[in-house]
């Protein structure tokens, strides 16, 4: 364990902060166009940073669109291992903004928390990561491994180009493991190993009726109603107990372990009824509400649209009704199958007197679990524990990281979620915020672990 | 039958063309108070009107909305019937104006239809009256009967403040049968008694769950969804037999005898899937599409919305859904009871882990029915069959006209609904349009109809 690391960190965290503020500062907004330019003082800010810091190559490397930062840093020698490090720059749209109670691209403290968009998601945890770099660097004079740094800026519109890229250059990004720090903690201070993520797919389904709205009057009683026809086809999807009801959407899927289930159940997390404002859960039957969200598969309708949605009545028979659907997955359910399993079964309920459409959602992963006992992971749980003084939990969670499964996929490569984040932190909210505390445990984390992982 | 009444309206077609273009060319929506200027002028264009007709009481009565059209002509002498004219002159706003082929208040005959909104709902017919009312005037010196008139400015807003008029002022609106022309023939040239309407209850469902949209998978396996609690709801409330499976909604229901059931049969009617563009009808079981709507209840959602609706993929789960539903019903069932039973089968029904609330529909109305052999309905037949040489059909529709039950319901006279308009009008839809055809013969039919009323 470096303690020159750890004191450098105590001694200049004003400075840190201040840098991190910068960063912050800059609206590197990726899905609207009018914020290219900042997209681009974000990248090079971070190139600025690596290259201040002492990596040996420093790199933005043209995706086609936004640009990734790369780097390496190779001079702990051919027998320490070699981390690949990923995260990413951008942010999310900060609409509604008049939600936000201080301007979100003017980093402000309250009550121990830092307000500012990606202050959790993902710029704050990347710079935790950097600062630690700049740590051991000023003070030990080299990292304790080698280290590969891939920095995107597209992650909130999807990573496209990274993932064609993660394919196209095997040899440059090959490390023997990658650790992410994109995701959270289960409660504040409480030191959370993410084993397990869930994949994920979705449908669109279209129902159309009449050409037109039609007076509910003249053909009520005549024409198939798309809204009614689409509310048949849904419950027949999912029951009020909360069970899949499409054939074979069950099928491979792991049974929870009595092990398992001990373990989720051990997991304090968040009270659900209190962060929802509902008065019950409501969960597969035979399963708590833990269980479900962290280790079994979920269908849900994200969105749900036909006819009028003014103000009083209006008394028509509509012409068409949308749903959008999207399922969470574990592992032993395989992403392309289940999509074809909810087309096949939206097409065989489908009622007469309506035409019904499924499109199928391009972007699916498969479920990601590595076993809680690897090395890497008891490693990370041990520095975690350090820095915490608490003992870490093993999660699985309902929350799906593409990049995890491609990573995963083309490299084979086992990956460390260490995240720092809070479940107060309102990733894609307005007010979105991250603690101090997890800012200074979360780097002494970081240094703990680099100085772990070279200890044979 | 007046020979010269006939002449007149042939003669002085194209000046009453040009006078209904005028009335068209005002765009007197009432739902826009942008529009109040308008309203004002059509009012007034109706009070001109029926002052150079020669009625001997017109004015415009303040209702404290839009002003009510009233005038009598009292000149039949005591042993004349009375009949109550009803009419409206407001319109529908045009939206989507983009839709329309010509400009909605500049109107325009193209293939034998007139163009423009309200000529077929309701100033086009309305119009058809005094200019019948006028030819008798100029060429007889007077009406066959005594007549009220009563147009008012706001039946496309819910008639409120008429339904208060028409039960304050008792003895100024009384009369013998009241005639209404709000309402179309069941085809083009095919003379239609409608001796019966639907009446109309509804309510609006709010399903609340999480107190903002969550993440579906961090959340999803813990919290309900309210989109699905809501199709879990509506699809209990009809199924795919199209038939109401909530408790009681059939009590009460006439059922359908062998002869009107020998009597929907004959009416030819319009085809449904090609009106609507749809390969198959989709009715209650046991009754044809022309059974049900004419004579049977429905249960429609006209509405439906919650979560995300824009472009791809946003994974909430969403904290609200809402459903707007309208019931159309038939003799023997009270509106208000059905409604409470729509209610109470939501509070039974709803799942846990949501908060339901039944919004009830304000605007409600019985069924409508008067016999067909009444004397009056029979002179109204004849006369139709006179004009357009083609037997009159009788039918019942599925529409509510609520000004019916209120003038049943206050004056318990006798109604007779002549209505001129056809399938193909698009009441309520870009480019509105009326037959000049019906314009010819459905004044020869109002013609023919007083001067028959007046025969012993």
């Amino acid at each position: 364990m470096s303690e020159k690391a750890l004191s450098y960190l105590t001694e200049n965290r004003e400075q840190l902060l201040s840098k991190l503020n910068d960063f912050l500062s800059i609206p590197s907004v990726s899905t609207d166009s009018i914020h290219k330019k900042d997209i681009n003082k974000a990248a090079s800010f971070l190139e600025t940073y690596l290259n201040d810091i002492g990596f040996d190559k420093v790199e933005q490397q043209d995706t086609g669109g936004h640009p990734l930062v790369y780097a390496e840093y190779n001079q702990a020698g051919p027998d320490a291992p070699t981390v690949l490090f990923y995260g990413h720059y951008d942010v999310q749209p900060v609409d509604p903004i008049d939600q936000w109670k201080s301007d979100p691209f003017k980093p402000e403290v309250r009550d121990g928390r830092l307000y500012a968009r990606g202050s959790s998601d993902d710029k704050g945890q990347v710079f935790m990561h950097l600062a630690v770099f700049e740590a051991y660097m000023k003070t030990e004079g080299n990292l304790p491994l080698n280290v590969k740094v891939c920095i995107e800026g597209e992650e909130e519109i999807g990573s496209e180009n990274l993932y064609r890229i993660l394919h196209d250059k095997q040899d440059q990004f090959n490390a023997d493991f990658a650790v992410i720090s994109d995701s959270g903690m289960i409660a504040e201070n409480q030191p959370t190993i993410l084993y397990g993520l869930k994949g994920f797919t979705g449908i669109e389904i279209n129902v159309t009726g009449p050409d037109h709205d039609m007076h509910s009057g003249m053909y009520g009683g005549a024409i198939r109603n798309p809204i009614m026809a689409l509310n048949h086809i849904l419950s027949s999807m999912k029951n009020e107990d909360e069970v899949v009801t499409v054939d074979g959407f069950y099928d491979g899927v792991e049974p929870l372990t009595d092990k398992e289930r001990e373990l989720i159940k051990q997991v304090q997390g968040e009270d659900y009824r209190s962060t929802a404002g509902v008065n019950e859960t409501a969960s597969e039957k035979g399963y708590t509400a833990k269980e479900h969200t962290m280790a079994r598969p979920t269908f849900e309708i994200n969105g749900m649209y036909g006819g009028y949605q003014g103000e009083g009545t209006k008394t028509i028979i509509p012409s068409s009704a949308t749903a959008k659907i999207t399922c969470r997955l574990v592992p032993g359910q395989d992403p392309d199958q289940v999509q074809q399993l909810l087309e096949e079964h939206v097409y065989n309920v489908a009622p007469s007197g309506v035409e019904v459409e499924v499109v199928k959602e391009k972007l699916s992963a498969k479920a990601y679990k590595v076993e809680p006992n690897n090395p890497l992971i008891e490693k990370a749980a041990k520095s975690y524990t350090k820095a915490f003084g608490k003992e870490t939990v093993y999660v699985r969670m309902g929350g799906s990281i593409p990049v995890v499964e491609w990573i995963e996929n083309i490299y084979k490569m086992p990956i460390v979620l260490l995240g720092f984040g809070t479940p107060d932190d309102r990733l894609h909210s307005p007010n979105e915020s991250f603690p101090l505390d997890s800012f200074d445990k979360g780097m002494e984390t970081l240094v703990h672990y680099w100085s772990e992982i070279n200890k044979k």
